[in-house]
């Protein structure tokens, strides 16, 4: 399996008066994280076709680990599911070699014409096969 | 049960190139209606312990329906687990009475001398209870 | 002359690591005044012709007073200037009485078909005409 | 005069339902690039002096061109002016070539203990002087 990493900094505006990160700016770099990886795969969703919208549905955090203003951050993306018209991205921000959040989001192929669900392109299956995550090991021995 | 509703409105900022609203900006109305939630009961963040913090460890939201700019939407809030040291809320956000997004929040009572959780205080439990989600209904009738 | 008055309210996300708002939130805090402007005026953005455009094209803005958590501003929107093609509205944001913090934003009537600037609608202009704010006094007496 | 330039990237989440750049994300680019100016000298605000804060107290900008998602930018930092308590950084985002916007943040040194000003640390200014445009060139010769 492939792995891609985005290293990223905790900007001034992501901290909040507690002077963590606020828990939404996590989930800004995790979207940067996304378009660089999809840049890295050849498919930035700008370049995609424009009949198409890929829209978020469902997104999930957890923060295990304090992130303050000028941390830098290592942010791996990996192919969590890819179904027939969606796939779920899964994030793992490490500061200093420990994860610090991780989170997953799940997005959909839209038509715009008709606002529903389709398809995933073949090509753009294809390329993020790489990147999917093998299967948990099974408890079972064989 | 009690159930607390928070009317918001879409800002333009909220939205993306889309014309729908950004996904993290539903976690600041999310924030809002939180923070009027805790006000309505009486607690505040910015009055309680300051010894204490209250840190996100999870959130998750799932985004149903379009939401674009200037859309009126009524936010609800509820308690769906409490714990001894950490709190779930649960957040449905309603555009003409359909369900546009929602989402969960679990929020852990830190003491900062030691960045370690502790207990709720009693009085935030209690002013909490009444907001609790009643389980799902058995499907087993009897 | 008229004077619209918007009640705001600092929100957790707004802050940064020095417990006071982050000087970009000011302007989301402006935004919500200007949209709410415009909608007692009857001309919300959302409802005026949709081959123009209103691009920002100039900001300021000064911070006098720090803004904390949940404080309750009043942010006040007054007409600075309306050209043929553009208008500057002028906010001032008052928390206890005190000018906490005030701007500026300059907004463009452009067609989307051109890209070029072009005058403002006439009804807009009648409509946001009573907020303009009267000239400096001169000093000269008379 | 030394020139400092910042490469960023226009993001998703920065955009609004215009599809171009949402107005105050300009200022979390220019944020960026005073960060990574400051850490260029050698003086990044998180390893400055804690008794001493940096609050912003004037800020401006102007929008020539629309900024898209993806687009690539580079932001110009150069000092516009340095007062005994305050500075003022003057932004130049450029894109293929173009200006697309600018602006200026004016920053205060202020003693935590205090709230008041006082004198930026000598060292502080040395390190910036490089950077201080030259003034406008007399239109009168002689």
């Amino acid at each position: 399996m492939e792995r891609f990493v985005w290293k990223s900094r905790i900007r001034f505006v992501d901290t909040d008066a507690t002077a963590r990160i606020h828990y939404t700016a996590v989930f800004r770099h995790f979207e940067i994280a996304e378009d660089e990886f999809f840049r890295h795969l050849g498919f930035p969703y700008n370049t995609r076709d424009s009949a198409l919208s890929y829209p978020r549905v469902r997104v999930e955090a957890e923060y295990l680990q304090a992130l303050l203003y000028e941390d830098v951050v290592d942010v791996a993306v990996t192919l969590d599911r890819i179904g027939r018209s969606s796939y779920t991205l899964a994030f793992q921000m490490e500061k200093a070699g420990c994860t610090a959040a991780r989170g997953k989001i799940t997005v959909v192929c839209m038509e715009l014409a008709t606002q529903r669900s389709r398809p995933l392109p073949e090509d753009l299956v294809q390329a993020m096969a790489l990147y999917q995550q093998p299967p948990e090991p099974s408890q079972a021995g064989g």
